[in-house]
């Protein structure tokens, strides 16, 4: 493995005080934005580059960023840069807001790891905890030279590369969360920068989603999720929610079941319009749409009450879980098939603990039952909504 | 889904006296072959035609063929049929084998279900018994016509297929058990034939193999192991065992780990010599030979002390078996990609249940330790034998 990993906890660090207060600020916001009637626009949106001072010299980060301060300072304005700022802040923050809700002890473990071809990354992961059975947020910084498969990978989806090894660059944070309590549903998201060297051109684009896995449906939680999405995607063009929202159904199919692998969120990949400033400004609304899509939801049910048999349906479907990402994922086979990726890093996503039971099939009518039927035949959630209070 | 599964138990019907009869004859005699010292060449192989009515009348079988016994009564000296009533056989043997091992009510789940496009199966699946978690032993005979991915796949191993769709039979027997105990190994095998019409020729091979999974290395285990699938080899061609032991370490890599899945045993594919009868007669020894290979750890380790670091450790190693056959195994995938499959039959493989914790790696020269290193540098393990008993 030509791999380095060095753990890090910044929260040992002397920085407790005035950590905590940058801590603290944007869940209260997150809060604000939840409560009432309807969603409130998140506006937590700043100005990366005015930031970055304060915020590196405060430490809110979960670990000292991959790429060198210095380096970062230099460049302000590249995209690379403010990619790199935006994925360190999104995970500190996701992270932060899931510890709160967890027992003081269960915090995240935090590993700054870099790559011999370029880069590195920071996986955050809070496993066994009270609320959270596993929780893996990751960001990666790597760059290095596309290998011919990853190339013609790209040219089969359209890109007008030459078909031999192309100078790279990729930034993104991605997470996987798998609460204990089986009412909570399992979130994922993945927002992505990538930069490719061809000739004297540099090709770039955005691609990101997040998806909602519940274990039993529960509409509400289906359409304040929607809704959060669609809202951070309306801000920005009219027609991306209902186009990504349909890419995602399409891309989370088992296709082997018939099944899709939740009640779906927005997806999409290739990113590159109207303009470069404009697609990172879509980018960051989805982005910091998770916490405020999700983390009501975790508050909601994280104390419900349930059973045996509810816990054994949930390790079913975490089964299920575990064959989208090994089987279908894209991002998944790209990483087992790259050399020198850390696996540990990738399959971070897979959860805990998971069943298969051969022939379980639900009853009719069942509340298992009633979210395979939504599994196997998607729904606009937001028709849905108009006939329902929008307040959880 | 194109598939009729009809659910049979033979076993209720009021065959037993004779049935049970037949049901421990072989297992005396699979006592004989491991008793004593070294192993007794296990002469279980007999004239599946001359036999034919005796078994079918008997209802030694798990469910009725998927061939109507009429076609099958037509063509006795048809390799299709001789295929057939081989594993159909193999499967039985099996099951009973290891129904003797569990409490009284642990039995077989039978499954008989057809295929639309042609064929069909009988998938036999016992869960949750006391001695075995998760056991599934499947024999499909299918025909039809192969896709053409399917005919490349097999042109890239070297087969002189035009590029189309071609007719095809193929008729198998595939099993996996994953005991409760983790100082009980998983077995996994898998023994099939192969027919492709292309213009008026008939293209014809065998492939399948043996493999061990332990959870805890016991090295007297994998030689007497590797050694009853040797003998199996050794009676057929001595250069059999060397070549396709070396080809299940090779096959059963996860490549992204670096870690093979087990402590291997026998894999090979395309062997149509030195002609049909006689390959089929290595296979039906390679497929005899399961039982004496396995069933005595089954017997040794069932009632080994145990406590809860030890199953855990045993979950985690069920999650890289999900991982390889997820990923990498050839006939699971190949299964997951085609339409009308059954599914369920396809993943009976995985275990019960699994996890996935982040970065367990394992104290030096700890158990758990000695196996990993093992999976990392697969060993001769029938050198070591020359040095220590053979007997268990």
């Amino acid at each position: 493995m030509s791999l380095k990993v060095v753990s890090r906890s910044f929260r040992t660090l002397s920085y407790v005080g005035s950590y905590k207060k940058i801590r603290d600020r944007p869940l209260k916001l997150y809060c604000a934005a939840i409560i009432g009637a309807g969603y409130v626009a998140y506006t937590q949106h700043k100005n990366n580059k005015a930031e970055m001072k304060e915020i590196m010299s405060l430490r809110s980060y979960m670990a000292e960023p991959v790429t060198p301060i210095s380096q970062l300072e230099k460049n302000p304005d590249d995209m690379k840069t403010q990619m790199e700022l935006l994925i360190m802040r999104i995970q500190a923050e996701f992270c932060k807001a899931l510890e709160k809700e967890e027992d003081m002890e269960a915090k995240f473990k935090v590993d700054r790891w870099t790559r011999a071809e370029g880069g590195g990354g920071i996986t955050c992961v809070l496993q066994d905890g009270r609320v959270f059975e596993k929780a893996g947020v990751n960001i990666s910084v790597v760059s290095g030279t596309l290998p011919p498969p990853a190339v013609q990978q790209m040219k089969s989806r359209g890109k007008n590369f030459e078909n031999k090894e192309l100078p790279f660059f990729a930034a993104g944070v991605s997470a996987v969360i798998h609460p204990r309590n089986p009412m909570v549903p399992t979130i994922h998201f993945n927002y992505r920068y990538f930069e490719v060297q061809d000739k004297n051109e540099t090709h770039w684009w955005f691609g990101g989603g997040t998806d909602l896995t519940p274990y039993y449906l529960n509409e509400e939680d289906a359409v304040h999720f929607h809704l959060t999405l669609k809202h951070a995607c309306d801000s920005h063009d009219k027609s991306f929610y209902p186009k990504f929202k349909k890419w995602c159904d399409d891309y989370f199919l088992l296709t082997h079941r018939g099944e899709r692998r939740g009640v779906g969120g927005i997806f999409f990949d290739d990113v590159d319009y109207p303009d470069r400033e404009r697609a990172f400004a879509f980018v960051t609304s989805c982005a910091e749409a998770v916490i405020p899509s999700y983390l009501p939801l975790v508050q909601k049910h994280k104390d419900a009450a349930y059973g045996y048999a509810e816990r054994q349906w949930q390790l079913l479907r975490r089964g299920r879980y575990v064959e989208f990402n090994l089987v279908h994922d894209r991002g998944t086979k790209f990483g087992l098939h790259t050399p020198g990726a850390r696996i540990e890093s990738i399959l971070m996503s897979l959860p805990l603990t998971a069943k298969w039971e051969y022939m379980n099939v639900p009853a009719p009518n069942t509340p298992e039952d009633k979210l395979m039927q939504v599994l196997k035949q998607p729904r606009d959630w937001l028709k849905i909504e108009n006939s329902k209070s929008r307040s959880l």
